[in-house]
């Protein structure tokens, strides 16, 4: 008689792979390693799954001097290297940030578990029960820039969604994400848990990022965050199934006929209360129609927000003799994320000219448009093809915090698995469970 | 004041692609088109579609001599070349398989559009509404082999689901396709929708296939449907994001407990009701419990069915003296899609082992386990991580159709974005509309 056990079989490749490759590569063997523990976290409840995010809380902030000392070697390292302070800045760990970090993880644990929700279900015609159910994508490689802090909130985003999570920093946070791995697998074990649920990949070299991209059928699926050139190199050159990032050229529209008022404050908003991040704007639009009352008021609020605009033909001209600093934009510009205090300016002759303008430059991030039309604001949403359009609201509201999702893992901006901000449910996939009394066809 | 009207803007390409590739390039002309035509259709509404497919499956009616005598090219080719009759037949049109396909497609028809329905919707306490919408991917690619009805079967579904669709046939069926094709255009077009939302990738060579699959950019995904081989071949090399379809290396699995004579149908008929598909088993695993009293019964129902098969010293020990037909197993056995009358057998000694063997060996299709075990019933189904697990049922309900969806695109075994049997809302993406009345953050 079979009697289930505690205990999970071990975990094997999917279709054979052979154990050859991993004894070869260490990288190939650390993702080995993360697929024996992701078989062994998929079945777990929720409750032993948050034991370890609280573990894992409790541990940050009681070894925070340990992180604090690891991270003054990358950043004594960054500096040796003249970097520049904004970038050490955001490489920083403090005691203040550490236990903020802490704090995430314990909302996590607050958050419901994904796995085992029935997506769909019914009873089929024959009789026999179908259930969709979601369960862990298995092995997720995160491949990231700088802040330490993503190490831990990918880690446990991953843990809670049951996937073992395989990171891949840059090497100028070498020392933290080490210091920072070595207390979060201890606390995972300490829970009950494998400490391989959350490996490091091994070696600091580009080459361990290019075998990590080849670990087909080890990882189940890469995600890079950072900047558009780490996101190019990974989507073109992974064959592990990659979800695409972040890079977000976002365009406010204001329509022939707007609120002027809201036009300027969704602007400014867009553009200026945070340029560094994805969801800020970096091109204007103006229908001509409107340009003449609403081009001046715009160019004086960028102005005073410290904007550079780079215009078109018409927007220079209502620039001129003005206090902004406008420069005249090429393809570059219409191209461009600056993520700092620039944006790039056009008018435009109807709403179907501003449509094809953003279809041809944008990311596919977010798009607003301000408008008092109801036929424009539903025109613009059914034309538009971007994760997010924005009807009379700023493009900083794309995000996973605002949209109530309690955490993100990123904004993916391809059309397949999942697109916009990325919560728990979308690090799963899902399973069909056909149960019948010896159904057959 | 901005008027909308009723024809939407030209399609562009995403990101800043430039045209000067498919100024070099046929096949990159042709996406490009295929980007044009699926920005003019994704707006349109159900009844826009549903009349386009109704005026395809009245064509396809009119002009059956054309597509038989098409399919005349392509049949005396192959049988010329010395193809075997079983591959000439899935490759041969009559008017009785014409009027099928053409059913099929009133069928598609019939079914809900999957374009607009909201996912997700909510107000944010910030009052904002939020809706999450389905939308078409954009621009479908599918490689295919031999059949021409999955010519008409995938410009249906991608149509219904507001995509434009570029196909990638057999060339052994250049003829019989390049026919339907045009009888599909010429109906989509006189049903005002434009042509290019159905076009055949322009030429017969392999190098049109590798341009296809660098197409990112133009094409949004990219659907192998065929053997292994093919489907490798697209995984690897593909730049376009793909789903990986249908190869099946499916298991039945009889636990310790099973109702033997439940047990042997569900093996007969997951094996041999039609062995040619993925979704046929190729592995039997039996409890070393039950081995003495299931194996005799199995092996002569197997003989029974004309099956061969490859078993494990055990199972070789039992069929010893016995009517089947059984030869030693190899790994390219416990590997194999046979797609045959042959089985892989082994015995375990443990419903854990079962799994470990499955994990290792399988392709991730469909798994079954037959038990009156509900513990055994429910470990197998938590630890096994494939598309669909089946509990006391035939393997073979991994259907679209049988699951109830009306229609299938293919079988996905992967994870991301669709996993198991593919319907209309697998062929959609989806965007959040965010709606607020001058929100700023």
């Amino acid at each position: 008689m079979e009697t289930p056990t505690a205990t999970p079989p071990p975990g094997t490749t999917l279709g054979g792979m052979t154990s050859l490759d991993a004894a070869t590569s260490p990288v190939l063997a650390t993702a080995q390693r993360s697929r024996t523990a992701a078989a062994a976290i998929a079945p777990l409840p929720r409750s032993a799954k948050d034991t370890a995010l609280l573990a894992i809380a409790d541990a940050l902030e009681a070894r925070t001097a340990e992180i604090i000392a690891a991270n003054a070697v990358d950043t004594d390292k960054a500096r040796a290297a003249g970097t520049s302070e904004t970038v050490i800045d955001r490489l920083t760990l403090t005691a203040e940030r550490v236990a903020a970090i802490a704090s995430d993880v314990r909302d996590v644990a607050a958050l419901p578990d994904p796995v085992g929700e029935v997506v769909r279900g019914n009873t089929l015609p024959n009789g026999i029960d179908l259930r969709q159910i979601r369960v862990p994508l298995g092995v997720v490689g995160i491949i990231y820039e700088a802040r330490p802090n993503v190490t831990v909130d990918a880690a446990a985003l991953c843990l809670k969604s049951g996937n073992a999570v395989l990171l891949r920093g840059s090497s100028s946070a070498y020392s933290s994400n080490t210091a920072l791995v070595a207390i979060l697998r201890d606390a995972v074990e300490s829970a009950g848990l494998p400490a391989d649920a959350i490996q490091l990949v091994p070696g600091e070299s580009r080459d361990s990022v290019r075998e990590l991209m080849r670990a087909r059928g080890l990882v189940d699926v890469l995600i890079p965050r950072g900047g558009a050139s780490l996101i190019k190199t990974v989507v073109e050159e992974s064959t592990v199934p990659v979800i695409e990032t972040g890079t977000g050229n976002c365009h406010v529209y204001v329509d022939a006929q707007a609120d002027l008022d809201m036009a300027v404050d969704i602007l400014i908003n867009s553009k200026a209360q945070r340029p560094s991040v994805c969801n800020s704007a970096e091109t204007l639009l103006v229908h001509r129609d409107i340009a003449d009352a609403f081009l001046p008021r715009a160019l004086d609020a960028l102005a005073d927000a410290g904007v550079t605009v780079h215009g078109d033909a018409r927007v220079l001209a209502a620039a001129e003799g003005g206090k902004v600093t406008a420069l005249p934009a090429t393809d570059e510009d219409w191209a461009a994320e600056y993520l700092s205090y620039d944006i790039a300016a056009g008018v435009v002759d109807s709403l179907d000219d501003a449509v094809t303008h953003i279809r041809r430059w944008t990311s596919g991030h977010t798009e607003a448009i301000v408008t008092t039309s109801q036929a424009a604001a539903r025109r613009f949403t059914q034309l538009v093809d971007s994760t997010t359009v924005a009807v009379n609201a700023s493009t900083r509201f794309t995000d996973g915090g605002q949209f109530g999702f309690g955490a993100e893992i990123g904004i993916s901006t391809q059309k397949l698995h999942a697109r916009g901000p990325m919560g728990l449910p979308e690090l799963t996939s899902t399973k069909y469970i056909v149960t019948g009394d010896g159904h057959v066809r």
